[in-house]
């Protein structure tokens, strides 16, 4: 449909019907026999409600979206079609990484790849949206949400934000087939909640928020993002749901989005809550004004806007805006003249968990998986070695991250199925314990957990596991967090492994001290007596579909690990919120050379985390050349190339991820010690070398300055090129 | 001296004599014969930038002051005496419980008093000026400095602000005799560094500093607060030693400061660490523009200043108007009439303190002193009850903050002592453990630790500890933190005692389960298992000079505890930053009535922290009534009385701490879940009661709204009354 049509048919709906289109409801509603009433229907929804609202949340698979839309439509007066969406973080139902774990990857293409196999599942099974990506800047691993986000680096998320966006939607038009429309969340700061605790308020100076939490979100729209989620968190005590200045002048005046804006779920009647609104009415008034297009799951606007428009308490033009804008969305995937898109039953089945996509799958997790520690005794051997795999991770098939709605996770292969899919035969196998410890605040099972299971810490499974690790030339440890441990409303203050399975590492390090551990997560852990006490420690997250043989094929060596951290990992929880590219302070503390007592540092541990951002190993080993600059001065409108040479000096071909900091040393506000502005990702067999540049501009070094400006300022600049964000190999020049 | 004269004097000076006075060093380069060279003068100064500087600090007593005064003003060409100024931050030799403690007393008559004890003390000792109080708001307790604050309420700090800046210098002239100058720091917002970590990073927004950071400055600068001095960190990434906007324009213009503002020690050079200046030059020059009047300790302006104006790069107005300040503040005191002022070392003899300080020390320390738990154990009995006495407190002398300089230890009431004081016999001691763990970061020992004792987790003692306690009817135990762990640059990450104490106490309550664990710490600790393991806890702070005393009147019976916390104790650190007064989120959390998943809440410990702030308990028990409101409706001129009846229902005489927090339901930003507006420490025998009326007004429900307007809207609020910050003894009124 053509621009102009769309406002004809805007201009002959009603005020309802208009209001009807800013409306998205549960495919529940849709998916039952009759009117639902009680607590199913908390949100209270009358039946016309549902039965006119614009769009639909959550349902999936290309029969029953087909069939919704197709009742739908025989109803609707203006032939309006409705738009289907869902939270597909991890995949529809081939299920990478967690999308932390894909941030490891270092590697924007793969990412890219998996995004769009997303987008291909889901439009064959009948969506048209995803609710990703989550561009969240995350620096304390207290909040269960960071394992949405691609990390604790600005310029790392804006990477990832674009490949995912571009990945989901391609760069041509959406209508083109296998491609859905992207909704870049949660808009604005959601990753910086005190004290770690979901929902919790965020507090952000204004130069913080622009300069560090917005160039992700900034990167989701300059890729063509349709649509952008508010987030449940005030930020400046406003509520992002009613925050006029946040969406109105800096998201859509500053940042130039166009597209939907869609609450998160019922936050507009959370202005409620948040004591900013005394009733539905006036939060859909305030979040009407301050320009959310879409009410995810309330009465807020269905409820109330009418009456706000007939006593002028709002004024039309702004439903008519959000109406006009929800009416171009679905125009733009082409739903007007095809209300299904790429919805098909044969295609879905054809596509869905395919071996490409399953290749895939497995390749993105061995990239995503990082490789902390290794004295020595990795890669294991195939034969001639008596291997002991034990934990309660090691034959657990819930090894998706939450949000995975559509996954079935009979279909994930475990890490025991990935060693027996290589054929190794000397193994033992034992859980050794149970997930967690009964009353902890963990012990929120999900349904794969037997009652007998809650007992699991139990002498019958601990004797077996001492018993194969005593035996063993090499005990595998595999231990973790469930999935439901991180994600939404998952905060923990304490991040040590639960107690039960410290129990069993250390029974297990009494009778062998080859200990590898393989760690399952949503989150930075505090490792550093797993890390202290065994040889190996390789971080796996939560990998998915594919991740036993990801897993598998790493410690066999037939992959080289070559993930990188996308968030440090604390030595404790005390030291969160934890970064890499913290600012100068006046009392920098540089260990041990800075002697005496008031430097800024603590007591009990060090400034720096157990292990930094940007930090794994590989089998293999690589030399880098020092920083070589092509001059020592850069212009504003040149550029200085700044390069290093990488040999394979190793016995493995492998990857590598080359990365460029840049640290500013002075200026008009205090800057980051150093900040990542360059990666590259590359793979050199044993012996080989290649020359890595980065080409580096003055638009690189822009900043907001003591006066709120975005620029640079002239001075000395330092450049450090290495394998991690604590690299001391160091260049610098001046810009001009 | 008549202030049209400062101005003839200032126009007679020089430039470099103009310079000279904003200069303070260290009263050590006075105290040695010689010039001072080498590592001892690390900042450079010369001989003449030393011999003219126009303040000195750190040093005190009477005879040395005197002594550098007049061998100062015997070269001082216009007369112009040095101001003395010293860090007395718990007392001169009289020595109080720390701020933090002194904030649990409620009680700001008795701070007031204390204050002026530590004037009278310091005057007759010959200084002017000390650098307190320091009314930084505290939230994270891994920050030693919290120590230093009176505690996490906007509130009550401005109220204490108010009585100490007071108690230093009266309400009259500060030439009264007894009187010093007081220096309310550090402005601004020091109280909230990045992840607890000393110096490190403030992010607060506008709203918040002004809001919650800035009240209790206001309060001191409107008590007339002489002098103001500079914080370490940055705001806004500006460092406030050369933050313009936060000196000239808040501070100055907003706030209405006019006294001196003076650097942090070094502050102003460590402009070059923070990579906002280049060099020492580019350093004086933001601090003077800033508005920074005293650099202490380095040479930026005495090395740079008259170059500066030389070169036309500041100008002169800015240099004469810092140095009419320093003279102005030198007049204040009156030392052109009399340079020594109280200094007098007579008067010294009998003052530094004598009995009535003692008694006032002793009475302010049973304030501060906070009851956490009692599972009817105390008080104890003087006879006919077996005590064992065990810990490495018991006996330990070194109960005074850090920061005392002038205190001597030997002179401070040991626990001990105050049992034998209290002539209790039946009695055995045993230290039962060191102090620390070897190699815990904690292990930085003062003098008074023998190298012996840094091996005290010995066997021996702790064989002698468990004996004594087998035999015992009750075990006191005296556990906690040495002064050293808290104060300046004495972050922690880990909030635990350390091990070798937790071990002593695992160990003793396994062989008698009667404890009762007096707490000597600088700082909220994590004491879950304490708690929950023994029948009684009392938090004794670091209670000073006679906090033994005070300690062996409360666990027996002489004195009836009513101290309420100041900071919140959490569970465990990855609770911190914790705090009452939190606000309001879309997804608030109460207990399992919220049923569900989805609210703002953690998953392995409760929202709320293990003890509250204001909770504290009394041997005897009040009952409050419910809150009756003299009226429904509040009106912008008018008020509403709030009130309650308290009755003492127990056996003991006792004081409790009323308190009155209001909720503001409504409003265009989110506001504090409840806030502290008012609290009466009231003291009442057996049986009697008493009625306690707050006066409410709707200056007292203002905050900075949407617009960042200081004002109240109108709505419901609600008020409660009761004797900590949970109570839910409530009401409630309306703002028309």
């Amino acid at each position: 449909m053509k621009q102009e049509q769309l406002k004809d048919l805007l201009a002959d709906m009603t005020l309802e019907e208009k209001i009807d289109q800013l409306l998205q409801v549960c495919s529940y509603y849709y998916e039952k026999e009759g009117v639902i009433t009680g607590p199913e229907n908390a949100a209270g929804f009358t039946e016309q409600e549902i039965n006119n609202a614009g769009s639909v949340l959550g349902g999936g698979g290309a029969k029953l979206l087909r069939k919704i839309q197709e009742s739908y439509m025989k109803k609707q007066p203006h032939q309006i079609p409705l738009i289907f969406m869902a939270d597909i973080i991890n995949g529809y139902r081939t299920i990478f990484p967690i999308p932390l774990a894909q941030g490891c990857t270092f590697n924007t293409e793969i990412v890219e790849k998996a995004a769009a196999v997303s987008a291909k599942e889901s439009a064959a099974a009948g969506l048209h949206l995803t609710f990703s990506p989550m561009v969240d800047l995350v620096r304390d691993a207290r909040w269960g949400r960071v394992m949405e986000s691609t990390g604790e680096d600005a310029y790392l998320n804006s990477c990832f934000a674009k490949a995912i966006v571009e990945g989901y939607q391609g760069t041509g038009p959406l209508t083109e087939k296998g491609k859905i429309a992207a909704c870049v969340k949660h808009f604005a700061g959601y990753g910086a909640p005190m004290a770690g605790r979901d929902y919790n308020t965020v507090e952000l100076s204004e130069r913080t928020l622009l300069g560090d939490y917005l160039p992700a979100y900034q990167a989701a729209v300059d890729a063509g993002c349709a649509t952008v989620m508010t987030s449940f968190n005030t930020l400046d005590r406003i509520p992002s749901t009613g925050n006029k200045k946040l969406l109105r002048d800096i998201l859509r005046n500053k940042m130039g989005f166009d597209g939907v804006i869609i609450s998160d779920w019922a936050a507009i009647e959370e202005l409620i809550h948040h004591g900013i609104a005394k009733n539905k009415e006036e939060a859909a008034a305030l979040a009407m004004e301050a320009g959310v297009d879409i009410d995810m799951m309330t009465t807020c606007y269905c409820g109330n806007l009418k009456k706000l428009v007939e006593e002028n308490k709002i004024n039309e033009s702004l439903v008519d805006e959000a109406a006009l804008r929800v009416l171009e969305l679905k125009n733009q995937l082409g739903l007007f003249e095809n209300p299904f898109k790429d919805g098909d039953e044969a295609e879905e089945l054809e596509v869905i968990l395919c071996d490409e996509h399953k290749k895939l799958a497995k390749e993105i997790s061995i990239e995503s998986m990082v490789l902390l520690k290794n004295d020595h005794i990795l890669p294991l051997k195939k034969e001639g070695q008596k291997l002991a795999f034990v934990g309660p991770h090691v034959d657990n098939k819930w090894i998706s991250g939450v949000w995975s709605i559509f996954a079935k996770v009979d279909e994930n292969v475990t890490f025991k199925k990935g060693i027996e899919n290589l054929g190794i035969s000397d193994v033992t196998y034992a859980k050794g314990c149970g997930f967690v410890d009964p009353n902890s605040g963990l012990d929120v099972y999900e349904e794969m957990l037997s009652p007998e299971e809650e007992k699991a810490i139990e002498d019958q499974l601990l004797e077996e596991a001492l018993k194969n690790a005593k035996e063993a030339d090499v005990v595998v440890m595999a231990l973790g967090e469930l999935p439901i441990h991180s994600g939404e409303a998952s905060s923990r203050t304490n991040l040590d492994l639960p107690e039960v399975q410290m129990n069993l590492f250390r029974k297990v390090s009494e009778v062998n001290s080859n200990i590898v551990v393989v760690l399952f997560n949503g989150r930075p852990l505090t490792i550093k007596e797993i890390s202290d006490k065994s040889r190996a420690v390789l971080e796996a997250w939560l990998p998915g579909s594919e991740g036993g043989n990801a897993i598998a094929e790493i410690l066999f060596g037939d992959a080289t690990p070559s993930g990188k951290l996308s968030m440090s990992f604390p030595h404790n929880v005390g030291q969160v919120p934890i970064y890499y590219n913290e600012f100068h302070t006046g009392r920098p503390y540089a260990g041990n050379e800075g002697n005496g007592k008031y430097f800024s540092k603590y007591l009990d541990v060090p400034n720096e985390p157990l292990y930094p951002f940007g930090y794994g190993l590989s089998y293999t080993n690589f030399e880098i050349s020092e920083v070589i600059l092509d001059q020592r001065e850069l212009t504003k409108e040149g550029s200085v190339e700044a390069s290093v040479t990488v040999k394979n000096t190793g016995e493995y071909s492998g990857k590598e991820v080359i990365q460029l900091y840049i640290q500013d040393k002075n200026a008009s506000v205090a800057r980051p010690v150093r900040e990542l502005k360059g990666f590259q990702k590359i793979e050199l067999e044993p012996g080989e070398e290649i020359k890595v540049t980065f080409v580096i501009t003055e638009e690189m070094l822009k900043f907001y300055d003591v006066n709120m400006n975005y620029t640079s300022e002239p001075g000395e600049f330092n450049v450090f090129i290495g394998s991690d964000s604590g690299t001391k190999n160091q260049g610098g020049f001046i810009l001009v």
